[in-house]
């Protein structure tokens, strides 16, 4: 992804493994300070997964294949690694994937950096591809709407959602990206927003509660991210995915899931097997650790939600742009 | 209204007549500390709205009332009071209509205090009824949803889309109640779960996208403000509130909109003849002052949606509840 600082313009990863170390882009830092931090161990992997250091389904399984390579390489108990790192997020099943991917490998001997490397070179390849394939979607003079961060911070490199924006940009397509801000943890404000802006590509923040103002107005495609996408087709995305699918579904706009086939569950059959993840309600009370509501008044923070299939047009993946009655045919 | 402070429960208004002064609730300071004021010369109270002191067109207009009894009450040239309490918010019809009102009263020989007084208690009447009507549609045991903040902050007393929650629970009824943040400004979280709070009814804050969320779980009615209904029962109210009712819709919640008959604009056909007002991007991409989004990331920011008469059930006013095909009764 193109990172652009004092001294110019950078292309790099948002986790990456140089001279014995995993470095990555401490996401918890942009959009006001690029920083990159470094670990050795795999617990510390394990916490930056926990933490949000680095986020997003495939940018999270890319961090957890490092987290192995790193604890192949120190001699520690695989299956431990394995567990602790699992245990870092419930929700995101490239964690899981990754992790058991990695742990199968070095159980077979693969060489520890060349296999996590080799994982994240694939999930960049899907990405390129996802791009390939959902930038047909986009046409000149545009509107396209996007929630959350499934950008290149999110995978590695290139992003799901976003992919198809930065190839038809690339293409020299014009067109303007709404990107709401996702409330509680700002993703779509902080790291959208702030990707689209690294790329030079037209767009504007709005509250995620303008969604169906900006739908009304015109908007011509929606294209989100996916944390996990079932049997059926339904599908786990940041909270506040589901209410803009629904408003899509009510004014008749194309509403696409741009994910990698690893992001398809087919062992879960439908959306109400998904645990959601309940987050501190402290990531909506307080901005930056400052107290913004009342003293005594709760608030609940489910991370994701689960839309259903009917309200998907289409899954964009590494294989070709999919409806949802032909998903079976994503595993094939 | 119901205020806990150190020593117990108070009851008071959003602004009130005591012993030759006005006072008021500092809503800047909400909710994060409980200021009262007080003031005994009408250019201070005009300095209190236009600083918004208080905030929310009744309450505002209620404001200007007492205004306009200092005025009286020390002598000064009415007509010039007149002038400068209205020049203190430019657009707000209540604070217009108040002081003219007054103005008249006085001039007709009306007792100052009386008149203030009456004014205020006009407004609390209405909400009373609004609350009488609305508390009707709730149930123990319900789920409820709401949107900003119409409460007592913003109407002297009791509130609007609040009310019926107030009544219900004064009652003995018992439910829940979904106070959705309400970005940009965060009305919802800082004032409507801080009068809920008040109150002692069970409520949560969540984030505006958590709201279908929460609606497919179960959210058995919905009650939002409006800030202007027109002719054919389309209503604008704070953003967000669009978003909500297309998912309402999906779910098949009852959507009712509380407001008092003054709030209907007969004059204007449709929604689409509403002007939206669009206000600094700031808002959205700064929080007390402090930038949240990436540099060089423009943001929108409409501070109103409008929403069509076809997502609403019912419109709670001080004459009973009427359907969208029933408005034109509204005015009888």
């Amino acid at each position: 992804m193109k990172v652009r600082t004092g001294g110019g313009v950078k292309d790099i990863r948002a986790v990456w493994f140089d001279k014995g170390k995993v470095m990555m882009i401490d996401q918890r830092e942009l959009p006001h300070k690029i920083v990159t931090v470094s670990f050795d161990k795999y617990q510390d992997i394990a916490e930056a997964i926990r933490n949000m250091t680095t986020r997003g389904a495939p940018s999270i399984g890319a961090t957890a294949a490092y987290g192995m390579c790193l604890a192949a390489l120190s001699g520690v108990d695989l299956d431990k690694a394995a567990k602790d790192i699992k245990a870092a997020r419930p929700t995101a099943n490239d964690l899981f994937f990754a992790v058991d991917h990695m742990l199968a490998g070095l159980k077979a001997g693969s060489d520890p950096i060349e296999a996590a490397n080799g994982y994240a070179d694939m999930i960049v390849d899907k990405c390129t591809k996802i791009g390939e394939y959902g930038s047909a979607l986009i046409k000149n003079g545009m509107k396209v709407m996007t929630h959350c961060n499934a950008g290149a911070l999110a995978t590695v490199d290139v992003g799901t959602a976003l992919a198809p924006m930065r190839k038809a940009w690339a293409d020299g397509k014009r067109f303007f990206v709404y990107a709401s801000e996702t409330r509680p943890r700002l993703q779509g404000m902080q790291l959208t927003a702030w990707e689209l802006g690294q790329e030079g590509i037209d767009h504007a923040i709005i509250p995620d509660g303008a969604s169906a103002y900006y739908m009304e107005k015109g908007v011509d495609l929606i294209i989100t991210g996916a944390d996990r996408i079932t049997a059926n087709g339904d599908f786990a995305n940041k909270i506040g995915t589901f209410d803009k699918a629904i408003a899509a579904k009510h004014f008749g706009i194309p509403f696409y899931v741009a994910a990698p086939v690893s992001t398809f569950d087919f062992d879960t059959k439908t959306g109400k097997d998904i645990v959601i993840e309940e987050r501190s309600e402290k990531e909506v009370t307080e901005i930056y650790g400052m107290k913004i509501a009342p003293k005594g008044s709760p608030a609940l923070n489910p991370a994701f939600d689960v839309t259903p299939a009917k309200l998907v047009r289409g899954f964009i993946t590494e294989k070709g742009i999919f409806a949802p009655k032909d998903i079976g045919k994503v595993k094939q």
